[in-house]
């Protein structure tokens, strides 16, 4: 009884995105865990989430909330749903979480990677969790171009259509490029995310790497606060993955979890 | 023009196995790259494949052969495959092969990997690949287990039904057992394989890593000759996988590889 605290990981692939959808037939990570929590808990669940992941994205990290009368332990509600669900969708943690806890309004940050396959085949074990995109990208200059638009600054470049005079200023704490064998990784982390912010900058990012754009350009197009100045790169959603998501240490204490 | 050899690799998930079936509505591995050879050799394609694998089984270095009229380069053929078919399916390799080359009669040796999951929790990245199974196995006992076993053997009692007549020895080259992280590994090599062998073999040492069964009942079973013996323990496919092919050197020269 009171609120509980599920952290997710799931492969995207099969779905329209986090967002529950009236056609029952479009299946959504929404949709198929809500109808399974009901099950358990036998009473109508609303779920609040950390990231609301688009179409075909996928979450190492995801987090949900929702209160709750019933008195099932966490982690027998843990294992009923990975039983009915995984492994698309699995519940990596279940926990009690304190009074006023909301894993969308809580969390102060939010950590996205993207990878990219630059091997010159494609990889049928990691396929469906990168974006295969043959040749070597110039790793420097990516990161130039990535350091030049950390901090806080109006992200309207980088996103689609925020919504009439919502704020578009995000405070990007990090923005890295990495590389291990064939996988090139972008990690992004913020206060929170535009919509396709991540992939937007990521899009812009390897046209740095492939030379079709200068490291320079980069804080150019996010000054532009336009977003046809980032020419609509936006990078495929198969390689993007919510790692993880942050919350001030009061409400994770270890008194919340079993 | 002549032969080509193609190295697959596939992620055998959505598929009713190798082998082309009569219902064109029932998808399979050589019945989707039959179709695209065809298109792009323009020629009916008949291949020869060195492992059959079954339904939910993946390959990394799956081979198969035909040959054809066409001059079509095999890079590009590789290419127009991939685009096609991967990342469920992809050619890893194309090459000419000398005249004789067969991939199935030719081969030497096949090696299967088997995966199991033993973590708590399932992982949506991998679980198309793995067979999860919470829980530590005692791999000591597992790796006494399948030493008893290799060598050159009637392998009926981990054998699916051979058809009259047939042979049922093999000569199993090498079983082990490693782990690495939460994923044990159990590696099979041998000239060829009974029908269902790798799984069955790899079900009656989960027993033992179980302690259902000794290490010591494995030589028994092996020397009982009959299926019922193994007690049907089959490992499910989606953890299997058709490693590597082996030929003789004389096939794989460099003079035919571009």
């Amino acid at each position: 009884m009171g609120v509980l605290r599920l952290t997710l990981a799931y492969d995207g692939t099969g779905f329209r995105g986090w967002a529950r959808q009236h056609d029952p037939t479009i299946r959504t990570i929404e949709g198929e865990l809500t109808e399974r929590l009901e099950v358990v808990v036998r009473e109508p669940v609303r779920l609040s989430v950390a990231g609301r992941t688009d179409a075909g994205v996928h979450a190492r990290g995801q987090v949900v909330s929702f209160r709750t009368a019933s008195t099932v332990p966490p982690d027998r509600l843990r294992r009923a749903l990975n039983r009915a669900l995984a492994p698309e969708i699995v519940v990596v943690e279940a926990t009690e979480a304190p009074e006023g806890f909301d894993a969308r309004f809580s969390a102060i940050g939010r950590e996205y990677a993207y990878r990219v396959d630059e091997a010159d085949s494609p990889d049928p074990f990691t396929g469906r969790f990168v974006w295969h995109r043959p040749g070597r990208l110039a790793i420097g200059p990516m990161r130039t171009a990535a350091r030049s638009v950390v901090g806080e600054h109006d992200f309207s470049s980088f996103c689609r259509d925020p919504g009439q005079g919502r704020s578009t200023v995000r405070h990007l704490r990090r923005l890295t490029v990495s590389r291990r064998g064939d996988v090139l990784e972008i990690r992004a982390e913020a206060d929170a995310f535009l919509h396709q912010m991540v992939r937007s900058l990521v899009g812009t990012l390897v046209a740095v790497g492939d030379e079709r754009l200068s490291p320079e350009e980069m804080a150019g197009i996010l000054g532009a606060r336009d977003r046809r100045a980032a020419g609509g790169r936006l990078a495929p959603s198969r390689g993007l993955s919510l790692e993880r998501v942050r919350y001030p240490r009061a409400l994770t204490s270890p008194r919340f979890r079993r």
